[in-house]
């Protein structure tokens, strides 16, 4: 296939799982609860978790409409885990709209969180299947393991003493962990073998660590308009990021006292009196050290070489066009500017 | 059996849900996340729900060891809610111990509550059962009726012309719903017949009715020490019972004008400079008027007349030790003091 015929497909199943969403919507009482639920589950996206199930699903041999409401739950519980992460870092904004706390108020978006958690798992229940046991099983520490990966996430924000090897931790945790279950959740409902289950979980776990690898590179290279979000923005966070991580092994004197200045933005809040001029200059510099350390181009190598590892295990599974679209999206991630 | 008996029975029923609990504590990484979660499940209880799928399980002849894994789900999904709720509330007590989120923070409480509804969902699927798909659904449903429940309870306090027949609406939702499911799980796991198991939901709708009624009226002729709450925090909070509702339904003039200022209490807060002594008179003047309108003897009737019905329904159920049981916990509610 072409690329364009990709991105079209790609449309088309992002419609599918976007009017499975609109199905779901009851307005009706509570009035606030049903509204911030809507809004979260018309809020647009990527879908790309419910993507992965319905073409896992497809790549060994099931049909991507046993695989949707498995699809949607992934979905619906990633977009639970925005809704209070969103909480917790005080997020004002997600995908160029108000966070639901902002919209509303803390108490609904806790209680919209926690609603659609549960219509996550009444997605999953809609699953034709004769093992609904295993699929709610795997769901289920999939919640577990990604709540965990944010608690992590919280704990790293108050030590100074973060590694590289614990940043993968994190990361397998809180981000890759979604994609593995979508992954297997939809070569188990495609009824794959269990050689096949497992190698598509693998490609989900390599997956989800190159999409984070990506997610904090572009925070340092991305197109700002492309990306929605403010260029920089773990830098002046002092998130605890792959490059920040890296580059703070790396450097020595006057560099690592600068990291250091960074990281510890999150423990100690910065100046308040800082100047937009000032923390463009700060940006700026923060780069040109990544640079310098090499650190930008082995997040790249890491992000390829993530991405290569994921594909050489598709292509162990037969040729389809599902194996194909998963591969393409593999590689699409890794070039993305958004 | 004597009461001695039935109450020894319920300490041995407790005592096998907390050892339960306690074999679920796993210490390690992230600490404060797992810390917190040991804390709610540790943190004691009645533990009423459990029991009372040990005992739907029992009495259709099932055994207790076969409900244990549900009756821990049933009750850690009701941990879960008053985590949740505590912050919703700002409660800086429960059971005589710091909230989760005053003695760590929002954050962890927030996760520590979505981290339980996951937990509760892995031991409902530690259940021995041939229609795991069955359990999950009723559980699904009950998570997201609670959740709506405490939803339709915040969206009231922010009104003032709510009635009695809206107040049962939202207590079916956020207290009542738990007790049936918990009865249904029990039955349906003690593989009890169609007939049994819809006599055995009954059962735990009239339950939860009378235990939220019950609750109602113990904030306002309870005993503080046994109570564990400050009598008269209802009324001081302006909350929508059952007594303020139907007081307000049946007060005229100055009485209801009385009536009104509490209901507003919600809504516009309370002067701060109030003293207690100012507030232990608005409290004595509200139960006067209660008394006087003949709410506090029709809410005894009420709680008794919901007792009388489920306890009604148990005994088209066949005669056995749990059934006793059941009766006995169901007359127990209505005088408990606590």
């Amino acid at each position: 296939m072409n690329p364009h015929l990709f991105t079209q497909r790609y449309e088309s199943l992002r419609h599918q799982v976007n009017r499975h969403f609109a199905s779901l919507v009851t307005p009706g009482s509570p009035r606030e609860l049903r509204e911030a639920c809507t809004y979260v589950l018309t809020g647009g996206g990527k879908r790309l978790r419910a993507i992965l199930v319905l073409l896992a699903s497809e790549a060994v041999g099931g049909t991507r409409a046993q695989a949707l409401p498995a699809g949607a739950a992934v979905e619906i519980m990633h977009n639970f885990t925005l809704v209070h992460d969103d909480i917790m870092d005080h997020a004002r904004t997600r995908r160029g709209k108000a966070t639901v706390h902002v919209r509303w108020d803390l108490n609904t978006a806790l209680l919209a969180g926690d609603t659609l958690l549960a219509v996550a798992y009444k997605q999953l229940l809609r699953t034709r299947t004769r093992d609904m046991s295993t699929l709610v099983r795997l769901f289920t520490q999939g919640v577990i393991d990604v709540c965990e990966g944010q608690a992590l996430d919280l704990e790293y924000e108050q030590r100074n003493d973060i590694t590289v090897a614990d940043y993968f931790t994190m990361i397998e945790q809180k981000t890759g962990r979604l994609f593995n279950v979508a992954t297997e959740l939809g070569a188990r409902i495609g009824g794959g073998s269990e050689s096949q289950i497992r190698r598509l979980r693998t490609f989900g776990r390599y997956l989800g660590r190159a999409f984070q690898l990506q997610d904090d590179l572009l925070d340092v290279i991305g197109d700002e308009r492309q990306f929605g979000k403010t260029i920089g923005g773990d830098i002046l966070e002092g998130k605890r990021t792959y490059l920040l991580l890296t580059a703070r092994e790396r450097a020595r004197k006057a560099d690592r006292a600068l990291l250091d200045r960074v990281l510890h933005r999150k423990t100690r809040r910065p100046p308040t009196r800082e100047t937009i001029a000032q923390r463009r200059a700060l940006v700026a510099t923060v780069r040109d050290v990544y640079d310098v350390l090499g650190v930008i181009r082995d997040t790249r190598s890491e992000v390829l070489a993530n991405t290569r590892q994921a594909t050489a295990v598709l292509r162990t599974l037969p040729a389809s066009n599902a194996r194909e679209m998963l591969c393409w999206l593999a590689e699409k991630l890794v070039y993305r500017e958004s």
